[in-house]
């Protein structure tokens, strides 16, 4: 787009929605094209305001309202010259005649404005199921800083939450109420916590919220919301139970607001969101959307997911702008938008979640069986020095040439460096083998010469080298291998697995006889390591071996997820 | 090699030192191979001790002496069968009748012992140099336990220390000293400390010793040590000074220990090093070389250098086992060395210091002048949640492609994790447009939705894109350019640059005309983001613009290190 139109005037861009993928378009615009005009309109009171940060202004960890707001619409108009209208709602789109219809909501006036550009970054709304008693006072959802402020007042004279929905937010709520000292209670659908996750997986993280007080009821359907005796709500679970509430917290997930978008025309996508190419623009070649309200590809599974995430929508914005200023037509990587690989992370309770990619479930859900997982439990830094702890890791990666696919990890520290280091490798389409010989940050507080990604791509490597043959816990029940537990003596009596014939790894070489020959033998230790030791010490004497990977750690978090 | 010799009899691997790269060969080895006869012999008395722990044991954080041995003897006997044997000192090779002369320091006895296959992970030797009073009781190197032993032992009596050498071990010793009480001074050669970083990213590091109490000679050799009056030392300094010391550690660096290979006529390196193929092979088809005894190749200038880090003398050691075990036919990655990327951390008194690939130093070393630079310096995480510290980054790639060459970044949080991605970047051959999109952790407390490694992508990237010419502070002196500070009037008057007039950016639009057109401008704020939103609204207009990288932070940090 030429910044002066063909009759003459100054080229027009509006953008609805003001939050991130909308401010991000605005100011990349205006670095692009001096001359344009543009406009940025939001129906809410605030643009640019930071909404990951309001599940702790909240819990109070971000005392002040405005440290929220990133940037005013003053800053947008000083700075950018934007004209940034905020509590104005854009009512209607008329494609053919390239105008937007209006509404300004303090003056209740409505006009028509044209555009050469129009941009729809209007977000998505939270979800709040038509079940009875829904409207009831002290049901809230999270998505603005109104909405904050209302939680923040209920807050103050609750003692008791239920927080419908187990996601990232739902969590972050959960462990802000109970930092404000409320009784928490989390009513998830699944059968797990952070259902993004594999199960075995998201049971470290129900462990710790039980280990502070929140009660889970998982795999529990809402099924409405009725007032109580005395005062605040019950909640209606499935099953019977009524779970006394002085608020509310609806965290079931996100709509897209394509309302516009579908009165306009535009083509949407199979799961909702309007569908764009890889410039974001929709089906009108003068309307692009970014953010939340689009549907994007999963680099990995290559299906269309909507994937609420404020690094992609900032990513959006500025590809959308660039695209309407002409940018487009160069190679460069910043004008084309490739996908979302879901990285995500989460503190709860001084416990870090994190994960990058496919998980076995969207693996599944994608319909393919052709890949392998590993589980490691390694130190967060090397054991001699202090203050090390576990991080639990699984990865995913192909079976025919070890590309990664995915990595899932859980612990208290230096969780998100290394699921950062394998989403840089997914990006670039590594394998277990770059995994295996990354060269990172190592010194005794650090890490350890042999990282925990350099572990991951090693037990994984040496997997399909076959010099470690793998056997997945969930295989066990149909198993007809002789389970060996390579563990000390001390270690086995603590707990072992049913039918697990214990043979230390330092007494091996001497029990060879002890082992059966005419099926397979499947090793057990601690995290794996001993059992890998004994595998390559077994196949030399001829016996098929495989090893129960993560070792009874992993088992341990299969049976808490079962 | 086959387990069995051709003319019958077990295949011996005979590996000289048992530290890291001696240890994981000697552990490989083992696993590729249950039939061979496995010897570790060192001539110190523990093998596979944990050499990067030592300045935390001196200083107390690691309290017990034990805990540095990561495996002992007789795991390596009842675990992998593996001869070890301590105090055993190889003085000669045979290389014609594949013997080595092994001298067994306990007995004082001397035998000949066959090998199929030699290992030589000698290590190498903290330097000594031959200075007036270098044998005075009170000078210590720092390689091994028994030298922390003696260290220890000399800090409980001493109340100063002077710390020759202001490398990443020097500096970790003078912390570790401070912990214990010591008044503490490194001198330093250089101009600066931590040598491998460049300069101005070096003053970070001295701003934060001198804030913890450390004083620092740099730019100053040592030119000789006395015994004080009174007992303890004098160091005597370039320049005349004499500084007192009641405990002197030499942080000087290390030399290959090649004493065997050069008498075994083996090829060594322009540095020094053994120099070794892709499979750590040496000039002798039967003996191989690993560790911090070899020259490696950097990954980015192509340079031979000697490098002595953890973990790639880890990967040497599993490398050449393989290639001995007959492995190294594959195609797989774990057969072959592909050289060092120099990646390195450091803490010191809470601030962290790391790095990946080639800094401008290495890089002119190596002739080239085809590579950018930029600097930012974002918070660790998003500035609205509480906590967020700066991180200083560096980035330098190339200026043809936007290949990625090397990054140095230090700061309080945070730091590893950036240059462990890039250090991945590096590694798949990644540009900064693969840093500008890739898709990192992100909630409030961990990040942001343009993450520093983002945001670094993004400056190199609108570099090369012509969107936000930059210029180094390098430059300033030669410049004809007129200097424009974008800075609020009040942030101008706190200090500027001399010559730079105060434009604020919210003014820049009505303040066109005070501008000069007959020259370059460069643009100056705090840390170069409201110069790049000026550099668009000014190229525009036509004037042609430069971002001075880095801002008045990066200036800061260039005075300091003048």
């Amino acid at each position: 787009m030429q910044a002066e139109r063909p009759g003459g005037g100054r080229r027009r861009i509006v953008i609805v929605g003001g939050v991130a993928a909308g401010a991000s378009c605005a100011a990349r615009a205006r670095r692009l094209c001096e001359e344009c005009d543009i406009a940025l309109l939001d129906r809410g009171p605030y643009v640019s305001f930071a909404n990951c940060g309001l599940p702790y202004h909240v819990g109070g960890v971000i005392a002040e309202e405005e440290t929220l707001l990133v940037a005013t619409p003053e800053l947008f108009r000083d700075r950018f010259a934007i004209d940034v209208r905020t509590r104005h709602d854009v009512r209607a789109i008329d494609p053919a005649a390239r105008t937007v219809e209006v509404h300004d909501l303090e003056r209740d006036s409505v006009r028509t404005e044209p555009y050469d550009a129009l941009v729809l970054a209007t977000g998505a709304a939270a979800i709040r199921p038509p079940l009875p008693g829904i409207d009831l006072p002290g049901i809230f959802v999270l998505r603005t800083i109104p909405d904050a402020r209302q939680i923040r007042a209920a807050v103050e004279r609750a003692s008791s939450a239920v927080v419908v929905g187990g996601g990232f937010i739902g969590l972050e709520m959960a462990e802000n109420l109970v930092q404000r000292g409320l009784a928490v209670t989390v009513v998830e659908l699944a059968a797990q916590v952070l259902p993004p996750l594999d199960p075995e997986m998201a049971g470290y993280v129900a462990e710790r919220l039980r280990a502070h007080g929140v009660a889970l009821r998982l795999g529990a359907g809402v099924e409405g919301f009725r007032p109580r005796d005395g005062g605040g709500l019950e909640v209606l679970a499935a099953g019977g139970e009524a779970l006394p509430a002085d608020v509310v917290i609806l965290a079931i997930g996100v709509r897209p607001e394509t309302a516009l978008a579908r009165a306009a025309g535009l083509t949407l996508g199979e799961r909702g969101g309007i569908r764009v190419d890889e410039q974001m623009r929709t089906s009108d070649p003068h309307i692009w959307a970014v953010g939340d309200v689009v549907e994007v590809r999963d680099v990995v599974t290559g299906a269309w997911q909507l994937m609420p995430l404020a690094g992609p929508a900032n990513r959006q914005g500025r590809i959308a702008a660039a695209s309407i200023l002409g940018r487009a037509a160069t190679a460069d990587a910043s004008t084309r938008f490739r996908g979302v690989q879901g990285t995500a992370v989460c503190g709860l309770f001084g416990l870090t979640v994190a994960m990058t990619g496919a998980s076995e479930k969207s693996l599944a859900r994608a319909g393919r069986d052709d890949f392998e997982r590993v589980y490691l439990h390694p130190g967060s830094h090397v054991g001699y020095y202090p203050g090390a702890t576990p991080i639990h890791m699984k990865v995913l990666f192909a079976r025919r040439d070890g590309r990664i696919l995915g990595a899932q990890a859980v612990g208290e520290a230096g969780v998100e460096r290394r699921i950062d280091v394998v989403a840089m490798a997914i990006q670039m389409g590594g394998t277990v083998y770059d995994l295996e010989e990354a060269e990172l940050c190592y010194a005794p507080q650090f890490g350890a010469a042999k990282d925990p990604v350099n572990l991951a791509g090693m037990v994984a490597a040496n997997h399909l080298r076959g010099d470690l043959p793998l056997a997945a816990w969930s295989e066990l029940a149909g198993t007809t291998a002789q389970l060996v537990d390579v563990r000390r003596p001390a270690e086995y009596a603590r707990g072992h697995v049913p039918g697990a014939i214990n043979v230390p790894l330092e007494r091996l070489r001497v029990a060879l006889d002890r082992l059966p020959r005419d099926r397979e033998l499947w090793l057990v230790c601690a995290v794996g390591q001993r059992a890998y030791y004994a595998t390559r010490l077994l196949q030399h004497h001829g016996f098929r071996v495989r090893v129960l990977s993560g070792g009874m750690e992993t088992h341990g978090a299969h049976a808490a997820s079962a």
